[in-house]
């Protein structure tokens, strides 16, 4: 099988684009995955399922659920709703995972924190097992501690879904959160069974910015191939998700785009 | 005693200012400790010793030694060289640690840039004990992975230190670069009795640039006193430098910027 039957198009590589525009840019380069982003549904997840599924697509994952870190009771309860939502959102949509980005420490101890993001994902749970969504816990770069995730390695989610114990909470490597981390071929390993996503793209040098700065697969430093293939080794061959976040990218998405995305993906992954 | 008892002024803090500059402030000041930069010294550091010493103050730290992951076989003999020099230097200047920053990828593997990186130290260990300076192995945030340092965690420099095993091999923990990590406390612990360094500045949010974004203790979100007293914890009771890297701060830096450290670093340390 060639490695590009793998590929899914993260929808965030080409924000401008509508869902429609990004399915049919999928379908017409023959790119068998999207991964749909929730702010792109307009709120009818069938109906943006029903669109991708005529298209002969697939749905890798919807991005995302997760931001429990809320300082206040209040937001809390409402992140949680709003989990729930998303979870019938992956479910209505086909997507067996819903990518958890936890949140940042918001103002709370980083401890106090990580205790929210567990009792956030133990509530909503057995929402997730009855729709049959996997909560897939993405651990971002710790550069991201403060304002996206406190979830900062491969080993505190790997942690986070041994408390879960549950066919609904896995965790996804995402190659520019982790290619930094000494512990990563251990704990690639020992998430076997558990990976529900893999994610690349690539971190240049010097790297232009800390939220927009990622590269695509070969214009940076990340080993990729050898991150992929330590993740295969545990068993995975679901599809692999290129997100890049590139204003650059975004500005001169055209139809060239996803002929590029192929030809580095075939190359770098 | 007081904590500003251990206040030490990291040079780089203020870097418009010649070492004579920086040693007036501190000494108008009183803060007791400076650290010294290489580029500062002039390549007089047996002067710059006697400078600073008849103003009064001791040295924490030379900034820095390191860099050891180069490319070629050549330029790591020169790394090497350079070291030497840098060991000899910390000892004219009666600096009891050598801050070591280990280096980037540099277009090699992760892996075998840690190696490089373990080879130099272990070539050069014998010249630090000898000279009676201690090198301060100190792991960067992990965003600078691949321009500065492939040693990014904190247990990673506890286990080159563990391999090291010589009273002439030490860690320096910096808040800035490991207050993200979920292993800090444990690894703080496990660094008792090898901690030759505390340094503190503060992660602002939003963070406004990669190398040069951070500031002042207080303006952000790092629990400084927490790590401090970890740090303490061990029985760590030496100086605590202040390094922040800003242009801001150093475009601003006048005969008010060391009572504004002094009332911050009270406050928050």
């Amino acid at each position: 099988m060639s490695i590009l039957q793998r590929l899914s198009f993260n929808q965030i590589t080409a924000d401008p684009w509508s869902l429609e525009q990004a399915v049919e840019h999928c379908s017409r380069s023959g790119v068998p995955f999207i991964a749909a982003w929730r702010h792109k549904l307009d709120g009818d997840a069938a109906k943006a399922s029903s669109l991708i599924r005529s298209a002969g697509l697939r749905v890798s994952s919807l991005c995302r659920g997760g931001w429990f870190s809320a300082p206040t009771a209040e937001e809390r309860r409402n992140r949680i709703a709003d989990n729930r939502i998303a979870i019938e959102e992956a479910a209505l949509l086909g997507a067996p995972v819903l990518v958890i980005v936890s949140g940042p420490a918001n103002g709370q101890t980083l401890a106090d924190a990580r205790a929210t993001v567990l009792d956030g994902l133990l509530e909503v749970l057995p929402d997730a097992e009855k729709a049959g969504v996997v909560l897939g816990i993405e651990p971002l770069h710790p550069m991201y501690a403060a304002e996206r995730s406190v979830v900062v390695t491969l080993k505190q989610a790997n942690d986070i879904a041994d408390r879960l114990q549950s066919p609904s909470a896995g965790v996804v490597v995402d190659a520019y959160h982790v290619w930094w981390d000494p512990e990563v071929t251990n704990e690639i390993e020992r998430a076997r069974g558990k990976i529900v996503g893999f994610h690349v793209s690539d971190w240049p040098v010097p790297l232009p910015g800390i939220l927009m700065g990622r590269a695509m697969m070969g214009d940076g430093v990340i080993d990729l191939r050898q991150l992929r293939q330590a993740v295969d080794k545990t068993g995975y061959d679901g599809p692999i998700e290129v997100e890049i976040f590139n204003e650059d990218v975004w500005k001169s998405a055209d139809n060239r785009l996803m002929e590029r995305i192929q030809r580095c993906f075939a190359e770098y992954v």
